[in-house]
């Protein structure tokens, strides 16, 4: 049968780490995991709890912007976080950050449109942007910009949109209020739209993160459940977009997902009440940033923004090797600790980095980096 | 900012009409609601129970096709039912049918493809074709076609895909196996892919639904855990491509999709041994559509394909009007009853025409037809 060209995306080589992982444990290895990028925690345990009282119901469809009360909870969450008012009519619940994105992209763009992206970046939003008949539009970044795209490269690329993600996936850098402020009016300037990836938000460390919605309202702000509200598996997340694009997002919502998972919401909203135990595991994630930034320093790896959030660190390895794959299958293999090669991340340059993940527990992070220094002193 | 072409998709007029029976309903009326597509039970009680047992677990992210266990026990189904020996490894899940939609266009399809539809048909066809940069060709059907789309459509369209639906949205027909057989030789033929809908089997009456890989593999055949298996909120499906497109599939959906609800996924294989529960949700299904055939002509209702499975009834009413919204709205408001307009399925010819749905209680059912009765002889 015929296949399409859109179609031909590349496959994810973490894929391949994880098999390979789970080869070696099938094997009776002990495996440390710093490929994965999702919490080993589960959803709040007392969000659990209320689910559970709800499961009586029947749980049909939502209406198609999602339940009115998890996004009147939402708009609160913007005002005690950042001091931000936003209406609850501009939220907007999705099956997930993923969801968002295919949202945005057929409220925004038509066939072809170039849509800029700083490399390195989340894979995904490359392979959506091909997948729905786009032009993703490769931004080459800088260690001074500390990987992010800059203003100017809106009309150098003569883009039609930019995304950009702060705290960024893989490098954890930031965007301040003055560097969103400045892309945005980029990208009013050019008329492209303005897409801000904020599911990192909450996952932060030494400064707080700044909401593209502090600096403009012409904007597509992304957010998930997954990380900070640990709630990854249940496919759901938001997104604000601007109030005269409420109605094409709600019908685009309605015919392309009809709603978010209907249990999920109710998990999200009762997760949001939930800041103890989501604080608790941000604190097992601060203390993991500050091992692995030494950690990593001492075993060889210091070629690396520090992260302001998230929990990754991307390490310039090219001073050991031209082929990350080989590299991480080698450390796999050697040191018994799973970690991703650049190219997922960066197609071009991706191949002299690695990323290490820091999600998992403080006990894991010590060990595996132990792991490190001992493979790496072998190895040098 | 700037907006596409691509996402002015027509508003749904069921909302208007799912808004001004609520309207009623918060005013004090009593509405018999025959205008919603969704079972009014929820998922099976004992795959709930599991389900509950299971929450204690972390539930992350499933692999991107899903869960092994659940794909292995749809292939079990399709040797259950329809006898049909089906490769597990060839069984994608989905994030409901919607998401196997948009997982097939962009396995499928190039910008600007010409996928074809039979008039009247499920709305969200056309409109996520759209969302993604395809075109919808709208193909007439006639009655004695039983209003599905015939072989030489294929060509006479030039179409790059044909989707069909049998038990189809809103009129309830079928295809059978030869009439299936015929649709896939002239898609082969013309190089077009096949797209088989088949999320309303298991709710089908005098006759069995047959499945299209029952007459070939060269095919997506997309189902959905919200009908038969009456979890509709829950969003989860699945879809069986030829084994040459796995890989594809799997990495459109890894980047789209991450994975379908995992806890979604858990309940949907628990349901699947549930059958006594669902097959009683059926026969209340099969009391309605006794009813309903009746009560409908006896209302002067008697324009219609009769339905062989799905729970709706779509009957040409030009015999009192040219404006089935104006002629919906009288009927809820001096009837108490809510019925769907038919330009959402037809935007040519649906002005026309009302789908009837009796998807609730057989008690409901009773009352609404009683109503439509003495409605339309007080009428003519």
């Amino acid at each position: 049968m015929r296949t399409s060209t859109r179609g031909d995306v590349d496959p994810f080589i973490v894929m391949d780490v994880m098999e390979a992982a789970r080869q070696a444990e099938a094997a009776g290895r002990h495996i440390i995991h710093m490929e994965v990028g999702q919490p080993g925690t589960g959803a709040p345990v007392a969000a659990r709890a209320k689910l559970v009282d709800e499961l009586s119901h029947p749980l049909g469809y939502t209406v198609g912007l999602g339940l009115p009360e998890l996004r009147a909870r939402i708009a609160q969450h913007y005002q005690d976080w950042y001091g931000v008012t936003v209406d609850p009519k501009r939220i907007v619940i999705t099956s997930g950050a993923s969801g968002a994105f295919l949202l945005a992209f057929s409220a925004l763009f038509d066939n072809d449109a170039r849509v800029g992206l700083g490399l390195p970046c989340y894979p995904s939003y490359r392979h959506i942007l091909k997948a729905v008949g786009l032009r993703a539009v490769e931004i080459r970044t800088t260690p001074e910009g500390r990987y992010q795209p800059r203003p100017d490269d809106v009309a150098a690329h003569d883009l039609d949109g930019l995304i950009v993600a702060s705290p960024a996936n893989p490098t954890g850098t930031m965007l301040d209020r003055s560097a969103l402020s400045a892309l945005a009016e980029a990208c009013e300037a050019s008329d492209a739209a303005f897409i801000s990836d904020e599911i990192y938000h909450g996952i932060d460390y030494d400064k707080k993160p700044v909401t593209a919605l502090e600096v403009t309202d012409d904007v597509y702000v992304i957010n998930s459940f997954s990380k900070y509200f640990s709630m990854t598996g249940w496919r759901v997340g938001w997104m604000v977009v601007p109030k005269a694009h409420v109605r094409r997002v709600e019908r685009l919502a309605q015919n392309m997902f009809i709603c978010a998972p209907h249990a999920s919401q109710r998990l999200a909203l009762h997760a949001m009440d939930c800041a103890e135990e989501l604080d608790a595991n941000r604190s097992v994630y601060a203390q993991n940033h500050q091992l692995m930034q030494v950690g990593l320093r001492e075993a060889g790896f210091d070629k690396f923004a520090p992260p302001d959030g998230a929990f990754y660190i991307y390490a310039d390895v090219s001073e050991w090797t031209d082929d990350a794959r080989a590299f991480a299958a080698e450390i796999l293999d050697e040191a018994g600790v799973a970690v991703t090669p650049g190219l997922d991340f960066d197609p071009h340059d991706g191949h002299h980095w690695l990323r290490f993940s820091y999600a998992r527990s403080t006990k894991d992070i010590i060990e595996g980096l132990k792991r490190l220094q001992d493979f790496m002193a072998k190895r040098t």
